[in-house]
């Protein structure tokens, strides 16, 4: 089933201990379109300025994602973000970020976005998250990530953007942030109460857990000696997961069997997301190496405990 | 198999946000014994003071614990640690650290402690440790913990211990620091190199993970709303862990299945040691209380993806 996604589009300055880049494309809704597509129809609505390239917009449409409500904006300037990591790839530096277009954004859905039935808001102010969201009424799954500035700032209308979709993928602090709950698993039966069905818990190099009302489960991230650029490996996350699901859903019904697929294969693009900057390994990557790789998830959490 | 174990015995002080206890029975080398007790024959070695008391020890043997080699120092004192853990768990402040008998410890470990087959050096001065592992050369099966500490002030000597044995357990912020390396995967490989055929990195409220040679193997931790109290979680760990692999050796060789399922057993104890303060939980859990969790376990962790 299509995928609609709406957030950011843009150009990542990024320096890790192992290199850098000086403006490459990046941004949410990039990095989870291009990890939607290896599943399903995606359709990517946010603005890009003037100075938006014809080569990104091809890497996209180079995956077959639908690029036609990508809305560029006269004079305007592509968001820009620029960022540096210690050999510590957890944690993470913005030195640099430049709204541009992104000020006064109001997304503008064609029919063909408004017709998808799934639908992934992306890190974005919550106003904004939920006037689309009530824009997509009939969706059968929408999934919501957010992040601490909201929390921050815009905490009323963001609890009001969650009780309005059926998904919440945010980090295991900002789900501590957004409670008041120290305790990972209270905090999402706490969100849990507020109306969606299904929590999910980024952890970072640990991996991710999911909640719901019946169930819960746990999956490590995938072992890699090579994180090159961490950047965007969230949003390649939720590209996995949420891509799976809409591909799943023209045959079956939201399960949590289906649900704890979809955790393996955001963790499976996720791990590729980081072996190399911004968008250049997803850009390459092939099916097989998908299967290859869940494969090898499957190996790495396997275990009998009978004896 | 039976399994000598040397370490502290204390008293903790330790304050949580769910209640506090003056003075309890502790010690890394308590908590591994009450947990690889329901495994395995345990023989205790380590020191007390004058103070220490007969119904801790009587702790220890109501779970069938060999405390002939717990001597008790004329005119010492019980080493004895107060700490206090915030809202997050993760963290904890020592508060105070009293050695006790501790200073000038010289392990006497009698005939019986070293004909053991199984041994764990739990975290103590690296000195210690190399002269207690000297005493069973004939050991099939020998593990080692250390802390932040001993690698600040006595690298070479942990570093000449863990050559010495079969397996490493410890947190992954001290495999990192220990190797110099940020990345968890190449840390262990590094610790491989020196010599162990297996390393298990602790990751506190995230689980544990196993490196061997040929193998990456990823456990979550058990997902509890109740956590009460951390203090001896990684020890217990190292109880249920330990204590599984030399049960199971009496019928089979170490194996990657083995140690898998040996990764459970830990996990699942340490799930129930941190419910409660101290020993509490441990000392009243029922064997058949830990095969309710190794299936609860199973059941977080089990995912198929051929979708």
């Amino acid at each position: 089933m299509p995928i609609t996604v709406v957030g950011s589009i843009a150009y990542d300055a990024v320096k890790t201990p192992f290199g850098e880049r000086e403006r490459m494309l990046g941004g949410a809704a990039v990095h989870f379109a291009l990890a939607a597509s290896f599943f399903e129809q995606v359709r990517v609505v946010g603005p890009v300025g003037d100075d938006f390239g014809e080569a990104e917009l091809e890497v996209l449409r180079g995956r077959g994602v639908d690029v036609s409500d990508v809305e560029r904006i006269p004079g305007g300037e592509t968001f820009f973000w620029r960022g540096e990591y210690g050999w510590d790839l957890n944690s993470r530096e913005t030195l640099d970020t430049k709204l541009g277009v992104f000020e006064g954004f109001a997304p503008k859905l064609s029919s063909e976005s408004r017709s998808s039935d799934v639908l992934f808001l992306a890190n974005i102010q919550p106003d904004l998250q939920r006037e689309v969201r009530a824009q997509l009424p009939d969706a059968r799954f929408v999934a919501l990530d957010s992040m601490n500035l909201w929390i921050d700032i815009a905490r009323d209308s963001l609890v009001a953007a969650i009780k309005s979709v059926d998904c919440v993928i945010l980090n295991d602090a900002e789900l501590r942030q957004l409670t008041g709950k120290a305790n990972l698993f209270s905090a999402a039966r706490e969100v849990l109460s507020w109306g969606p069905r299904v929590i999910v818990a980024k952890q970072g190099e640990y991996g991710a857990a999911l909640v719901t009302a019946e169930s819960f489960f746990s999956l490590p991230a995938f072992p890699l000696e090579n994180v090159v650029d961490p950047t965007g490996a969230g949003d390649t996350f939720a590209g996995g997961f949420v891509g799976y699901i809409a591909q799943q859903l023209r045959s079956e019904e939201l399960s949590d069997e289906l649900l704890r697929a979809a955790m393996a294969h955001g963790t499976a693009l996720a791990s590729f997301n980081v072996e190399e900057f911004g968008t250049e390994r997803i850009e390459r990557l092939a099916r097989a190496e998908i299967v290859a790789r869940l494969e090898e998830l499957r190996e790495i959490t396997r275990f009998s405990s009978d004896g």
